[in-house]
């Protein structure tokens, strides 16, 4: 391991740091570990256990005066769930920490559980345990979620196959649309509310993953949190390829279409650099994407290639987020600044 | 639920919270969810998996320029396992999720994960994902960890019964003799330095859960993290039971012992009320006790009552520590203040 007592994680990046995480800690024969939505755990029985986890910090994730604590709380289970879905699991329990200052008002919290609670008894998750503890001052928020799948068939990062067909499970950019409303306070038409809901309200695909995961020809599949800019090349990366994605076919709603043309925003730019969708992202060979049964959108194909993206009719570079580095170019995985 | 928009978290208190909390989210049929140790799931293998999660927030449950990396990535790896120690369960992956500063050193996480990866090892736990985030200033840590023990095996607070001897693993008092020694910036002899590392570096008491689950007369169990006076509570409460403590007959080691006498202070005060020992606590059979092969202290019975416990011998009142009221007469769990 490289000496870096000078070094800053804003120079190594949260990548960086997750690399260095990897290299220290191996996953035991058998077991997914580090590197994947979810960890993928054999048991006894015929079932793998999938695990994930994911942080929400006031100030990175969310700004309290500006999330009412139902949805910050919806979305705390959805963002967790929306894990196990892309894995192609179902989603059985979940653990919920807080770290909350004393002299949040108990209103609040009630609230935020009622949010937790009714997205999580819309996909039958059972909140099994956690922690609260006092926060000096931000309210700190993580979820680890468990989920199931029939033994070896959680869909991975690493499972691409060149010439497969990239696919998305819906429309791209909403919720950075309305992030981008929310900073920019901009009116708040029924094209902007609905954006700003999708961007506070995320739905995982849990039905969705499942239907793919029981596909054999859909080989690699994530969820899209980051943006597909930053997102797809982790499955390029892991599966040694390249991509082709044309960028005129992502999927963009009507309404961010018209808020786009109303506000002179840049929709492909949203599609493709914003994160927070939530939908899921999978390859699957040309044969299987005929007979698909489940809404879904061809955005590109993988080919050869080092884990880079060609971006087809783009007119501007296109990436993703990294937590450590920010300074994505048009929109943010955070509504706080 | 009662309406509390005007009530505050410090009104309502961490357990109020907690109370808030099981009584929206219910477990599953054969589940055991909120309120243990740990959740018990049971899987079609016979074995029942163990999940547990703890959070720890700096400037609450420490402060950056008191503890070395190396000692808070030991511990937050430590307090987790000690969960699945409590339940008399084998711990066999942990996730860990950071949020950090942009600013943070890079060394720093290579430290903290070094101290992690060292604990980790001693109790063969996996390191299986996490997140990685930032954070606009605070350290934030979650972990959490998986365990299994054989179907039905697992120890819970509710099964306390009347006439049991209630037992500790070993000596108490010494983590919060530790602390005060750090807060009161004492001279760091032998005997202390043995406290501050006793309070940095706890070893779970995993071996010893695994001996007293495999014995039947062992009937409830938990491990100290809060103090043996509110630690205790959770499994009178439970158990609908009461309990007498003979305070003289709380286990102190010479370290211990020494360092009270050299500063005045009160070492069963330490004992009953400082948490963070993480020693077993657990109560069997008379009968059982006589044969038990683990090193163990007799400090109490359990009787008829209605959750509260007497206090034989003791000078002062004793009661553990609740994070959203602070104020424990003597010694805190935390070192932050």
């Amino acid at each position: 391991m490289k000496s870096s007592s000078a070094q800053h994680l804003s120079e190594l990046g949260e990548f960086g740091l997750i690399g260095r995480i990897r290299e220290r800690f191996s996953a035991p024969e058998g077991v997914t570990g580090i590197g994947d939505d979810c960890a993928v755990i054999p048991q006894r029985s015929g079932r793998d256990t999938l695990v994930s986890t994911d942080m929400l910090i006031e100030g990175t994730h969310f700004l309290r005066a500006d999330i009412p604590p139902f949805r910050l709380g919806w979305k705390s289970a959805a963002v967790n769930i929306s894990d196990i879905a892309a894995m192609g699991g179902s989603p059985t329990a979940t653990f919920l920490s807080v770290a909350l200052p004393a002299d949040l008002e108990a209103g609040w919290m009630e609230e935020f559980l009622r949010g937790y609670a009714e997205l999580s008894e819309r996909f039958g998750t059972a909140l099994l345990g956690g922690d609260t503890t006092a926060s000096p001052d931000r309210i700190c928020i993580n979820v680890a979620v468990l989920g199931e799948c029939p033994s070896g068939s959680a869909r991975l990062r690493s499972t691409a196959c060149e010439g497969d067909l990239i696919c998305v499970t819906g429309f791209l950019g909403d919720s950075a649309g309305g992030l981008k409303a929310i900073l920019e306070g901009v009116e708040r038409d029924a094209d902007v509310q609905a954006l700003i809901d999708r961007h506070y309200l995320p739905l995982p695909r849990v039905q969705e993953g499942l239907r793919l995961a029981a596909t054999p020809g859909v080989h690699a599949m994530m969820d899209i949190s980051d943006g597909i800019g930053s997102d797809l090349s982790h499955i390029l990366e892991a599966s040694s390829l390249g991509a082709v994605i044309d960028v005129p076919s992502l999927p963009l709603s009507p309404a961010l279409r018209r808020v786009c043309t109303r506000h002179g925003w840049d929709a492909f730019q949203l599609a493709a650099g914003g994160g927070e969708d939530y939908e899921l992202l999978f390859t699957c060979t040309p044969e299987t994407e005929k007979v698909l049964d489940i809404p879904h959108h061809v955005i590109g194909r993988c080919t050869q290639g080092d884990g880079t993206t060609a971006w087809r009719g783009a007119g501007t570079s296109i990436r993703g987020f990294d937590h450590f580095r920010q300074g994505r170019p048009d929109a943010q995985d955070s509504s706080a600044r």
